[in-house]
Formats: structure tokens, sequence, C-alpha cells
């Protein structure tokens, strides 16, 4: 700008000025946390409910995405689907339900996850079922990967009830991503 | 604006872009990173303290959530602490202290962390209980996760020599995710 | 600002808020998505690789960052390279190339690799061959950590064709990582 600006000048200043911040709160990213889950073992999906709870206690918005083993964890035990023997066998190999999930470490043969959901319940700790349908509650929203479903031969109609549930492809997750204040992987 | 602007006009611009700019900076968030550790296993801990490091010597600020399994990463074993017969139980199970750590993979009895910590050792890479050290007088923060602490019955009197550890729950590290320009979790 | 604010002060103010959003503009982050991959099995590679792409066909750039056991997967089986004993014996126990990763779970004696990928070609999934394969074509950078490299006895020589591969220092990806929007490891 001259030194002496005219009201012309000033004008421009300002309209140049605007669509640059235009730009960037269109960029920002609503604050909002995408939250990929894939390890599906029963302390990532513990750690991934804790935090997308935590989150919406501070009022961010969360957006979970569903992906390879964890795709398993939303399996309802008491629902059955039609499926090929390929299907079938991948289904029992897999964990039926939240209930079955193993640990990262520490397995010892289904001791592990046993003690560890009785020590948290000792202290106090929300069971990862109790979790799951507090995240329903708090509309928290579950994306499952359809490439993944696909992949281990699950249904839809053997998934869990969960009020803001749908099956997606990647390009979905990818868009909650890159609109996102925060984002990780577990 | 109108074609040709008032200075009135043009001062109630301004005021309306400064609002918006005030809170752009507000909501950017710190250059700051917050890493989450979980897996506890050698290869995460050296990772996570290499990037922990790298960060602070691009004057980027680490806060450090450790969770789960990386909790017992930092076990002081020459600190005892009084716990009931469960608690005990656990503290056996888990590593006694980061030099205890298994590999996440190849850990072939034993001998996998040996041997990388023998060839880091040769490549003049540092090692981990080095990497923390050097940490700690970089003034990067280790928040430790009291929820973890309770399920796996470790008590502060028992943990390392820190000089910026402090025991949160996950409310701070939420919160302190949300005003960081960059999270990830290992 | 004065109720009244004279042409100077209004040119004040505008200079004022443009040093500001100079700012904002520069600590934005480019549309870069940074990603760490270091746990090296099949389906931690095969998610790796369908999030970049997946990036890439919603205009995001992509740096990938490929650490530890990441790094083997990298390896081209038909290519050799000059070794210590120390480091060839390494070289032994790391998978050859893309086509030996083992799964994260599931794993059965090397069967459940050959199932997912028979399962994936079933549901006309790409193979992480030909994922890779795209990912280099549709300029996905790979940065390849140098200290991974010499602690696990890796060459350059035995590594496989990639058009834009590279191999760098911590220092890089934390560079790569504090200028993106996005961030995350695998």
């Amino acid at each position: 700008m001259p030194e002496t600006a005219s009201l012309q000048d000033l004008q421009q200043a300002i309209e140049q000025l605007t669509n640059r911040v235009d730009t960037i709160e269109r960029n920002a990213g609503d604050n909002r946390l995408a939250l990929g889950v894939m390890a599906g073992n029963l302390d990532t999906m513990i750690a991934a409910f804790v935090i997308a709870l935590g989150a919406t206690a501070y009022d961010i918005e969360v957006d979970m995405f569903f992906t390879f083993w964890a795709v398993a964890a939303l399996r309802d035990p008491k629902k059955t689907a039609k499926k090929t023997f390929m299907e079938k066998m991948f289904g029992w190999m897999l964990p039926g339900s939240s209930m079955a999930l193993p640990l990262s470490k520490m397995q010892m043969g289904g001791m592990g996850p046993k003690m560890i959901r009785g020590v948290m319940k000792q202290h106090g700790v929300k069971s990862l079922e109790q979790l799951m349908k507090e995240a329903g509650e708090s509309g928290i929203r579950i994306h499952v990967c359809e490439m993944s479903m696909g992949a281990m031969g699950l249904k839809e109609e053997e998934m869990m009830d969960y009020p803001n549930l749908d099956y997606v492809g990647v390009g979905t997750f990818i868009q909650l991503l890159s609109e996102a204040k925060q984002s990780f992987f577990l």
C-alpha cells in the first residue's frame, strides 16, 4: 500500500484480505477427531473408545473408521448370516464379538483379557461394552470399511446394533480425515 | 461492501475481519506434538523417543502420553511399592523396566532385543535409556495415564525419576491433543 | 480503533491484520499427509497404501516414512548386497520382500497371508504389490529411515525399484510431519 492510501486502496486491501481469510477458514478443518481403528484387540479398543468419549466431553465430534481386525469386534454373537464355506471358516477364526477380543500382549491363553477386565472393574473403569454403548448414545459415528468386510467374509446382518453405524469405502475415511482437525490410528 | 465505501463501511469490515482472525488464531493449535505411546515394545519406544527428540530439535514442544503397556516401560527396577497379591502378580508379568522390553517382532526368547541393542550401539545410535535421559533434559513432558496405572496395579513409588512426569486422566490427553498441531499414536 | 477512525488508523489496522494472516498461512501446513509406517505386516502395509492412494485421489500429497520392520517390506528378492555375517543373519530373519510379509494376526504358519491374499483377490481388491506400483505412479513419495537400514543391516542395493524413494534421517520426517496438515503412524 502507498504511504498515504486512498479510500479505494484500503477497500481493495480489505477485499484481498477477506478472500485469504475465507480460504483459511475453509481449509482449517472442523473441531473433529478422525480415529482409525485397525488392530481390534481388547486393549486397543478400550483405548479407542476412552479417547473417543473423552473427546466428545470436550465438544469434539468423533468419527471412527473400523478396518481389518477391528471390524470383527463389532459382531453381535446372537446374529447370524448366510455365508459361503470360506467365509464361515474366516468367521470361526475371528473373534465372535467384543467379548472374545484378545489382548495385544499377555494373552495367556485367554487368561489375560479376563484379568484385565477383572482389574478394570475393580478400579471402577467401564467395560468395553459399556464404553461402546455410551459412544452410541454420545453421537460418536462408526464407519465400517466395506473392503475389510468383504475380505473377511463378514456380513451386515451379523453386526451389532449401533445408532450411528454405516458401511463406507476408503474415500469416505480420507474425506473425514482431511476435514478433521486431528486424526490418528490405533 | 458498496462499490464506493465510506470510512465507516471500511472500519466495520476491518472489525469483522479482525474477529475472524482472532478465532482462527485461537483454534490454530500451538506448534506442539502430542504423542500417544501404548504398545510399550523396545522398537516402539525407541521410535517414540527418536521422534520426540527430533521434534524438539525443530523447536516443536512435545507432550507424550503413556498408556497401557507403555507405562511399565517407565518402571525403575531398583524401586519397590506396597502391593496387593493381584497387583504383585501383574507386576511380575509386566516388564520390570525399559531394559526388559520385548520387541514387537523377532523377540526370539529375548535374543531379539539384545541383537537390536547390539547393532544399534555398533551404528552409533543411542540406547533407549540414553534417549529417555535426553528427553528429560530437553523438556519433553511425559504424562502417565492414571487409569492404566490402576488397571495394571502400578504405583507412583516404583516409577523412574524423570524431570517432567505427571499422572493424568484421559481428559488431559484430549486437551493436549486438541491444542497440538500434530498428534499420533505409537 | 477509535469510534471515528481516520484513513491512517484504518491503514494501520489493515497492515497489522495482513501480518497476522501471513503468519497463519505460513503455519497452516500444506494439504499433505505424512504417513509413518513401522509395523511392516501385510495388513498394515495394505492399509497404508490404500490410504495413501485414497488421499492422492483427493489431491492430497502423500509422504510415507518407512521405519523399522516396514523397511524390510521394500526389499527386492532378486537383488543382493555385500554384507557382514551379522547383517546376513538379520537379513535371513527379516522378510525377503513384500511377498513374504506376515499378518499381525492369524499368521497360522503362513496360511493367514495366503488366505487374505486369496479372499482379497476374489473381492477384486488389488494386491499389495499392485498398490505399491500404483503408489509409485501416483507420485507418492517413500522416505526410508537411514537409522533403521543400519540397525537391520539392510543395504540400498537390495531395495526395490520405486520412482520416488530416498534415504533420510528422522529430521526429514519431523519436517514433513510438521508441515503436513494430517499425519499418522501405522
